[in-house]
């Protein structure tokens, strides 16, 4: 069990930037990635088709044996870790408990402002989990549908974005929060431009190192960390593997290294 | 078979726009229409993927007794017509030749741009089929992804959009072209943007009007067309109803008064 591969699996390939860190948490562990390109995005998506869609990723890795599964997507953490928990017989970790707990560690004041896609944030799940964390923290949420579309065209620091954020982010600014999870694994490529719109002050959290951190001290945990030897990486996506590679360095900061292959998915 | 349904089918709800002028030009023909919300937007997948989402719309229709097929989207129309044309036993029009055709008769001058998705334009079969009709017309091109998801949240004036289009048809306005294709049912929502930064002497052709006529063509020629009854109105989709409503009034101009149903998606 313990050499076996973790799973993660995201919408599309902004989880990459999950495993970037993961490598670096635990460099020995070898990973299978599933992107579904196919179906991206699942952020304006129904909660019902939503976890129909994860829990097909899920079963796609659980058959090829991993020893854990990581939801490397804000939406499906949001909307579907219970549903996954429910079929899984291994460990699953989200990025919503880890990324809340890093903000919340790390808060000066007592206010949290959190942005995401529409189904992230339509599910009020980090109002909810903040509130048991700690009652005294107020959390704003604004939703910016439009963030994932022009991450993936590469206008993270574009005039244009610039001007949607401020449109997104002015309530959030008006609520003087001190801290800001950016809830999507798209965000980070948008960091500039969101720094500069809410101030210096307001300190940005992002999921990729405290999710990895967090499955470190799961895996330790549970005695499943993998001995030092030589790491395989698989990465799977559902369409267009050649468009993936490109976009994916934006990402991943490095080419694939021809460990990706396509998958079908299922027909009518 | 004249009083069976069309089955018209898109990839999400920009169709809807085409079946607003097939009721004006055809008011006594009952309609079907499935719009795959759930597995939107086609435009950025590779035409494998298209082509195989586009069939299973196809069937859905087919086993509804339609008596034609109007594959009202771009995307599929310019990647998949072929494939749906050798599955149905009933007449099949796309969006991409009567709008060709409707632009090439008007056309000024000799030169036509096109703007669509990634999947559309990488397609060529603008290029080609405008070659066809008239080897004289010069033919520019130009992809615009993030129009689509610009239409959907309704930004279709906003500034960004104006400086993401002005990026857009930079290129397309230095080659002074007289007539603009805008071969993508969502792109309507734009207009009134696409016109200022063109100019007012570039002539707009979209696809609602010439799809709608060459389908009552299609059905004087055939026989087809239905006698005066009362016509039924069934709308599909993949994903979401209640949010394609709200948004489908920006496309159809009206509710969809109470027509809508969702259908299931298959699992993996």
């Amino acid at each position: 069990m313990k050499n076996n591969p973790i799973g993660i699996f995201d919408s599309g390939i902004g989880g990459l930037t999950i495993v970037k860190e993961i490598i670096k948490a635990l460099p020995f562990e070898s990973i299978i990635y599933l992107g579904d390109t196919a179906r991206v995005p699942y952020g304006p998506r129904s909660k019902e088709v939503i976890a129909k869609f994860a829990k097909e990723l899920a079963q796609f890795l659980l058959k090829r044996d991993v020893k854990c599964l990581v939801v490397a997507c804000n939406t499906i953490s949001a909307t579907s870790l219970e549903e996954i928990v429910k079929i899984s017989p291994v460990p699953v970790i989200g990025v919503v408990e880890p990324t809340i707990e890093a903000a919340v560690k790390t808060i000066r004041g007592k206010k949290i402002g959190v942005i995401g896609t529409a189904g992230t944030i339509n599910s009020g799940v980090y109002e909810d989990k903040i509130g048991k964390l700690n009652k005294s923290i107020k959390v704003s949420v604004g939703a910016c549908p439009l963030f994932v579309p022009l991450a993936e065209e590469g206008l993270g620091n574009h005039k244009a974005t610039k001007i949607i954020a401020e449109g997104y982010l002015r309530g959030l600014k008006k609520k003087k929060i001190d801290t800001l999870i950016l809830g999507c694994t798209h965000y980070p490529v948008l960091a500039a431009t969101i720094q500069q719109i809410m101030g210096k002050q307001v300190k940005l959290v992002d999921s990729a190192k405290p999710t990895a951190q967090k499955l470190k001290q799961l895996l330790t945990e549970k005695e499943l960390v993998t001995e030092n030897r030589s790491p395989e990486y698989r990465f799977f996506v559902t369409d267009a593997p050649e468009k993936v590679i490109e976009v994916a360095g934006r990402f991943f900061g490095k080419g694939l290294d021809g460990n990706l292959a396509k998958i079908n998915l299922p027909t009518l």
